[in-house]
C-alpha cells in the first residue's frame, strides 16, 4: 500500500550543494538537463521541485519543458523567487521598499502562470527573507497585513492554483515571521480563500520545537495540510539531512497521522546532501519512508489509534520496540 | 509616567521554592500570612496571583480576604488548579478520564467565583498538565477539541469574568498542546467570546524561541493581550530568573509595543528566587522594568516608531546603544 | 550476548516522581521496601542506586542491608547527597562557605564508608548544586580550584573506591560548572588519581548537544568511563524518559562503541516515569537496551567498524535501516 | 583605558556576505583592494584576518602586502584555508584520505610561512570540516589522534607561530569534533606545545551553550587563551552578529574576566552583516565594546571582585542596573 505514495524531490537533492564557507558546492555543479536525468534515476520519485531563477525562468523555460518530456518527470511544485537573490535580502512580500514588494507580487503571478503551464497546480511561498535579525527592526502587525494582502492577491490572481506557504523558525534572517504550523494556520484563516494552505517542512517543524504530527494534524484538521517536506535534522537547524538519520519514532508517528487523514499528496525529499551522492541519499529517504509507513501498516491503523485512545507511554513502547526489534 | 505601571507578583516569588531535587524547598517555606507580608514590603507592588489549591480553597477563603484587606493588596490574578496534584498529570481538559475532565471545568467554574468574590475580574488557565510527553500518546484533534469546548462552557459560565491562557512549550509535560503565541490566538479564535484572552509570559515566549515583543503584538493587534508574566531566561528553559539578567534588549523592544499597544494590564512577576531574597528580587526586577521602560521613554515612542519604519540595524544600535551607556 | 549486560536503576524510576508543581508526586509515595520489592519485580535487574538522605543514611543503614538480602539486589551506586537539601543551593564543594564545603566532603567520605560496607565500591559525585545562575555570580577559577582539590581529598580517602563524576548542563543551577564529557576528564584530569573517573548519563549528553558515542568514546579511550546512566529527551531538557523513546539511531550507535571498548560496567536506568507505571516502564527500558544491543549484535561489530571506516553516510542508512525494518 | 584594545576584524565584515540561499551575496562584492579601503575608514581597527584561498595565496601575496603598508592595517591572523573548498568536506586534518590530510597539513605549513612573511605570529586552525553529519560516520579515537598528530607536526614546524585552535559546536558538519572551550584544552594539552592555544569566538561559546566568561576563564587560567572572536547571536546558531545584539550582560561579564586575566590580544570582530554596512557595523561593534568595557572600568575591578566573591544575585542585579540605566 505504502507504494503508492506519491515521491517528489527538490532538485538541490541531486546538486552539488553550497554553504557559506564552500560557496562553490562541495562537488560537481551539474546542469539543469543532468539534474533532470540524475531525478530520473530514483526509482519511485515522480515528481521535482523547481526553484524560481534557480530552476526555471522565461528563458528557459521550452527547455525545462523538453526535459520534463524527456525524463517523464512531473512537476510537483514550483517555488517562485523570493529569497534567492541579493534584492530580496530584506524581504519580498514585507519589504519596506513598495517597489521591491510589488517584483515579489509580479514574481509569484509570473511563477504561478509558469506552474499552471508546466501542469502543476499548486506553488510554494517560503518567506525565507521575511522577518528580522535585530530587535526594533521589524514592524510585526504592518508586516502581517502585508503578508495577508500579498497572499490575497496571489490567491485570487488564479484560484486553480493552490498556494502552499511554508514555515521555518529561521534561516537565512535570524527571525522568520512564518515561524510556526500554528502561525501559518492564522495566516491561512485571515488570507481566508480556499486556494490558499500550507506545506509543512519535517525538518522546519523539528527545528521549531514541534513534534511533527502535531504540526500535520493542526494543518490537517482544517482541510489545509496541502503538501508536505520530508528531511531529518538534529532540532537546532534546519540541517537537510537524509530521512531515516534521527527521528525514527517521531517519524512513525507523523505518517500514521498522514495516513489517518488519507493525505493523499506529495512526500517531497527536501534534502541538501553536501557531501553524499543525491540519487543514493534520494533512495534512501525513499526506502526509509516506505519502510516506516510499512511498519505502521502492520501495526495497523486501528490499533494505533485505540493505543493513542488509552495513551498508555509503556504500552505503545512495547508496540513501537516490536515493531522495529524482532 | 512609567511609574503608573501596575506592578503585581506571584506568591512563590516570595517563598521558598523547590524542585524535583529539593523538594522540601531551598529556604524556609513561610505561611500565607507571612507571603502577603512579604509582598506588601515591595515598593510598587499592587496585586498578587492566588494558585487554587496552593494558596486558596473555599477553607481559607476568608482568611486570604482578611490578608487582602489588611495588607492592601489587591488580586491581580486568581489561578484554578489544573496542575498541582497528581491527579492532573495526564490532562485536565484533555484528560482521557470523563471525570477528571468535569472536575477540571469544575475547578475552573469555582474559581471564577472566588475571583468574583476578591473583587478579581480574570483568571489565568495554563494548561500545564494538558499534552503529552511520549509519541502516539496524544489524540491532537480530540485534544484540540476538549480545550475549545472546555474554555467555552467555562467563558460562558461567566462573561464577566476575563480568562487568560497561559501558553508554554514544555514542562511539566515533555510537549504542551497550547504552547506558542500563534496557537494560543488559534484557540481563542476557535473559542470566539470577548472575555477569553491571552496571558503572555516573557519567559515561555523565550523558552519557544519566540521574539517576546512579536509575540506581544500578535495578541495586542487581536486585541487579545489580556496580561503579562515578567521573568527571564537563558532560553533553554523556564528558569524564572529575575527580570534584567539576560535579555535586555529585547525587553525594551517588548516595552516599547506594550506601550505602542497602550496595554494598560498588570506587570506581574513570575519569578522562582530558588536561591535568591524573594523581596530583593522582586524590588529588583521592578527597578529593571521601571528602568528600562525609562530608557524607552527618553528615547521617545516617536523616534522608535521611525527607527523601525527604517528598519536600518546598524542606526538602530547606535540609538539603544547611547541610551544604555552613556 | 547482551543478555549479559548488568543493568541497575535509580530508585526514583519505581517512586512517585515529583516536579516543582507536583510537589507532592504524580502517583502514591512508596517506603523503600516497597521500592526495593518493585526494582526486584523486574526481570535482569541486578543493581540500584542509593541516594543519600533520599534512601540511605545511618539511621536506616541495617535496614538497606536487610533489603538488599531479602531481594538478592546489589547495590550499583551510591551517591552522596550534595544536592537534595537546601543547604546544599549554593553549592556543595564550591560553596562559598567554608561550612559547608567541609559538610561535603564530609558527606562524601561518609558514603564512601556506607558503599563499601554495602559491598559496593563505587560513588557518584554529581555536583548539580555548583555551578550558577545569574553573570558575576562565580568565581570560576576558585570553583575549579576547589573541585579539584575536593575530589582530591574524598579520592585519596579511599582508593579502593572508584569516584565517578557526573556533568549535566544544567538543572537545578541555571549553569553547572562540570557540564560536559570534555570538561569532566579535564577535571579527572587534573585530579590525577586512579580511582577517578566519569559516569555518562546519556539524557544529560544529549540535553548538552553531545553525541553520545562521542562522549563515551572521550572518556573510554582513557579508561575513564567508569558507568552510564541510560534514559532519553527531547534534547531541550532532562526529561528522563524511558530509553526507546526518541533516540533511537543515536542509541545503536552508543551501543556499539560501549562493545567496541568493551565496556563491562553498569546500564543503569536513570529515569523519572512520573505518569506511568515504573515497573513496566523499567522493564520496557532493558527490553530497548537488550534490542538494541542485539541489533548492532546481528550487523555485527566487524561489519560496523568497516562501515566507521569508510563513513559513507548512503551505506550506513542502508544497514541500519535493514536491521530495523525487514 | 578601554582605548587599548586592539581591534581586529574579519574580511567578511566589509564584503557581501552569502548564504546557501543567495551564493552570490546579499550585496556588491568587494574586490580585496576595496575591502582593505573598508577595514581602514573604521577608527580603532588596527588588524584584519586574511583567510588562505579566499583572501591570500601564493599569487596575491605581493598585492596583500602593499595593500598592507597602505592602509597601515596589521595582519592579526591568518587561517588556513582548511574549510573553503569542496576537497576538504569530508574532513581536513582527520579525512579518510590520506592525501588529503596531507595537503590540509602542507597548507598550514604554508600559510605558517605566509603569516610570519606579513609580521603575523600566530594562525586560526579552524576545524570546520572536520567532524560528522551522521551517526556511525565517524571513528572518534582515530579523529582524535590525527587531530593531536597533525597539529604537533604544524607546532613544531615553526614554534615562533602561534596555532590558535578555534571551537565551534555545528556548522558547516552537524557535528564538530572540537565544539567546547574544554574540549579545545584538552586538544591543546594532548599537543602539548608552548605555541598552541585557543581562539575564543564569542558566538560559539553561546551557541554551545557557554557561558562566555566561563569559557575564557578555563582557558585563560592555563595561559591559553591566545585569541578572541567578537560577535553576537540567539545561542542557537552561528548567526555572526553585530556586538551589542543580544548579550549585554553575558559581554560585560566575559569583558570583566578579559581584564581581570589582563588579555592583551586582539578583540577580532567576526561578524557577517549580510544586509547591513559593513563599515558601520564595524564601528556599531567596536564602539558597544569599548563602552561596555567603559561599564567595566566604572563600576571597578575591585568591587567587581567582591560582587562576586559574595556571589548574592540581588546585589550583582543592583549594581548592573545602575551602571546601564541612569
Amino acid at each position: 500500500m505504502s507504494n503508492n505514495l506519491k515521491f517528489g524531490a527538490c532538485l538541490p537533492v541531486f546538486d552539488s550543494c553550497a554553504d557559506r564557507y564552500v560557496l562553490s558546492g562541495y562537488g560537481k555543479k551539474k546542469t539543469l538537463e543532468e539534474l533532470f536525468l540524475s531525478a530520473s534515476e530514483v526509482e519511485d520519485l515522480r515528481g521535482i521541485e523547481l526553484v524560481g531563477n534557480w530552476h526555471i525562468n522565461e528563458a528557459n523555460f521550452d527547455f525545462v519543458k523538453s526535459l520534463l518530456e524527456r525524463t517523464g518527470l512531473e512537476v510537483a511544485m514550483v517555488v517562485p523567487d523570493l529569497w534567492t537573490q541579493g534584492k530580496w535580502g530584506l524581504g519580498s512580500f514585507t519589504s519596506k521598499g513598495p517597489k521591491v514588494r510589488d517584483d515579489a507580487i509580479k514574481e509569484v503571478k509570473k511563477t504561478i502562470d509558469m506552474a499552471l503551464a508546466l501542469n502543476c497546480n499548486r506553488i510554494d511561498l517560503w518567506f525565507g527573507q521575511d522577518g528580522y535579525d535585530y530587535s526594533f527592526q521589524a514592524n510585526f502587525p504592518l508586516a502581517w497585513k502585508q503578508l495577508v494582502e500579498g497572499v490575497q492577491e496571489c490567491a485570487d490572481y488564479n484560484p486553480n492554483i493552490d498556494i502552499c506557504i511554508e514555515y521555518k523558525l529561521k534561516e537565512p534572517r535570524a527571525h522568520l515571521f512564518i515561524n510556526s504550523a500554528a502561525k501559518t494556520l492564522l495566516l491561512i484563516e485571515r488570507v481566508n480563500r480556499e486556494n490558499v494552505g500550507a506545506l509543512l517542512d519535517v525538518g522546519h517543524a523539528l527545528a521549531a520545537q514541534e513534534n511533527t504530527a502535531e504540526a500535520a494534524s493542526l494543518l490537517a484538521e482544517e482541510g489545509k495540510l496541502f503538501y508536505v517536506h520530508l528531511n531529518d535534522n538534529y532540532r537546532l537547524w534546519d540541517d537537510d539531512m537524509m530521512v531515516g538519520s534521527v527521528h525514527i519514532i517521531e517519524y512513525l508517528e507523523l505518517l500514521y497521522w498522514l495516513k489517518r487523514y488519507k493525505y493523499q499528496g506529495w512526500y517531497t525529499l527536501d534534502i541538501f546532501p553536501y557531501r553524499e551522492d543525491g540519487i543514493k541519499a534520494a533512495k534512501e529517504s525513499i526506502k526509509w519512508i516506505k519502510g516506516l509507513m510499512c511498519i505502521v501498516e502492520q501495526i495497523g491503523e486501528e490499533r494505533i489509534g485505540a493505543l493513542i485512545d488509552r495513551g498508555d507511554a509503556t504500552e505503545i513502547s512495547g508496540v513501537i520496540r516490536t515493531a522495529l526489534i524482532k
